[in-house]
């Protein structure tokens, strides 16, 4: 053990409390493995998160602060920031409803804003529901667009899809099939790769190997079924790994995300979103973490929703949840102690 | 049992001779399930046939016979129509050449031959490889134009993958992606519609679910992220299901696989090749069939390919050319015991 390996400070919000954040945000908070790795400051009103517990059936211990509460030194207990703004008996259960989108919505802000103030290391949320969160902002489009206003994020963020050791992640995302080709560049391809290079080393890959997935039928078959592969992406590929980035292909992409469930890759880089999120969610991606990237902190949450249609019956499986929560502790912890391993190298 | 159900006649084309194939159809012959339901005319040369059974390790039993034989009445032996055109010591194992690419195009050529002329109800083929048959064929471009050109077909074919009860077929297959879109049409699609609605009756589906997916994310989200769900895709599957096809969607394509998967639908049909090859090989599909639809007679033949680095090692999985071959029987068989069936009802 390193010393100076201490736990990262995790801002984890409460999502929509509708469906089963409630639950799994208490059930977190108990968990030995997550309070090895993560120091938690929960952000809700104490009324949900305690009705969480009760359908959880744990008994969580907190420290319950007010709104203007930051993370102390010392104590081990996880504090919870109360903002005292939803009363659970005024939230129908099942139902997406604008308070429960202004709840969710207030958790998350505050929770960005203390990471971006430097007072937490990581934050984490529990499922918010897309419906909901329209009806409290109808300007609402994705988290990556809120998360970087608040952040005041200017340069590109990427959702990276996260199961198990697997990571995918894309160039082009919510946009028309018939667009993807014309958006595609060696500049796209090219920041794609160095993005993901970074997560993933943040996330403690030394050297993540990146299969790039080529965009046509077959990778193309040598040009007779579409030329970007030949064009745009197989010089993307070389310019990355002449920058040192382990990055391969274009490969077919129907066969790519069998060799990377092999073991062959770390990560699989799609050219738009279908081509990973068919293979992703075959391969059980509900169970996985869906990571922002770009931002100087991680945003982690976990890859499935807020399923309303068991929400309160205390069976909603805190797996996701807790994957996230420790990618987010891992990606959080990992400058500091890269940095001692480099001292470490240089002082022997 | 009806007295009619005789087992179907499957002219069976010995593949590429440098990989599993010879071993994959000496294997087939000895398989008692196969022999019940399909009398097997082999086609090959029977040298190539007599190595792949030492290397299989069996002892099939065949009756053969020179070029311009044809199956007869009563005799259970399977036929072998020895070309006599290929000795198996010309030919390297693992090595794509023209001598075993003619082998193979003469064979299937044959195969069709017979069943264009009435003399069997269905061909089956072990693997091809393409390499090779472009060595022999310098214009060959796949099994379905080809087959086309020497069965006189001049109405739309295309190819559909079997895995175990899960169909799979496709609008647009082996075009550049940026041009999927603009091949998309509401004929095509109901084509494509009709085509597999039809081949899946006559594979013993009463009245096959058909879900469609989409092109863009999400199904294109309302229209955001895309038009064509509610321009074309909506408006054919429309027509299909007043037409009486059991049509649903288009449904998100990245979530479509997972229920069809669970038992929702007996097939999807995707927009483009990837969209369905993705999920169909990460579910198996190399376990699967290969099925040639839209001709007069159904050709079949494992998904899987020539395995050139395990051929000759006797290894081989015989599981997906019993696949074909079962399937092809019971499509060819199916029209005769329809029309049974309807005498049955009619009569009583």
């Amino acid at each position: 053990m390193r010393p100076e390996q201490t736990r990262s400070v995790i801002a984890l919000a409460m999502g929509d409390p509708a469906g089963i954040s409630p639950e799994l945000t208490a059930k977190l908070v108990t968990l030995d493995d997550v309070r090895a790795k993560a120091h938690l400051v929960l952000i809700g009103d104490i009324r949900v998160f305690e009705q969480g517990a009760r359908v959880a059936g744990v008994t969580p211990a907190v420290k319950t602060v007010g709104p203007g509460g930051t993370p102390g030194t010392g104590d081990d207990t996880p504090l919870f920031i109360d903002l005292a703004h939803l009363d659970p008996a005024s939230i129908a259960r099942g139902v997406a409803s604008e308070p429960g989108g202004s709840f969710a919505l207030a958790n998350y802000r505050h929770a960005l804003a203390l990471a971006r103030d430097g007072k937490v290391d990581a934050v984490c949320f529990t499922p918010f529901n897309k419906r909901a969160m329209r009806l409290a902002r109808p300007s609402y489009d994705d988290e990556i667009a809120f998360s970087a206003e608040v952040a005041g994020l200017t340069t590109p963020a990427s959702e990276f899809n996260v199961l198990d050791k697997l990571w995918n992640a894309r160039v082009t995302s919510h946009i028309a099939l018939k667009d993807v080709a014309s958006q595609l560049s060696n500049e796209r391809i090219l920041r794609a790769l160095k993005l993901t290079n970074h997560c993933m080393r943040s996330a403690g890959f030394l050297a993540p190997r990146i299969a790039v997935a080529g965009l046509n039928p077959h990778a193309g078959d040598g040009g007779n079924f579409g030329s970007e592969e030949i064009e745009i992406i197989a010089p993307a590929v070389a310019t990355a790994q002449a920058a040192g980035i382990m990055a391969e292909g274009p490969f077919p992409a129907d066969t790519v995300f069998l060799r990377a469930r092999d073991g062959a890759f770390d990560a699989v880089l799609t050219m738009y979103h279908d081509q990973g999120q068919i293979a992703m969610k075959l391969m059980g991606f509900d169970r996985g973490v869906t990571l922002l990237g770009g931002f100087p902190f991680p945003i982690c949450t976990p890859a499935h929703g807020t399923a309303y249609d068991i929400a309160g019956r205390g069976i909603a499986s805190v797996g996701a949840s807790k994957a996230a929560v420790l990618l987010a502790a891992e990606m959080a912890g990992r400058p500091a102690r890269a940095h001692a391993a480099v001292r470490a190298a240089t002082a022997s």
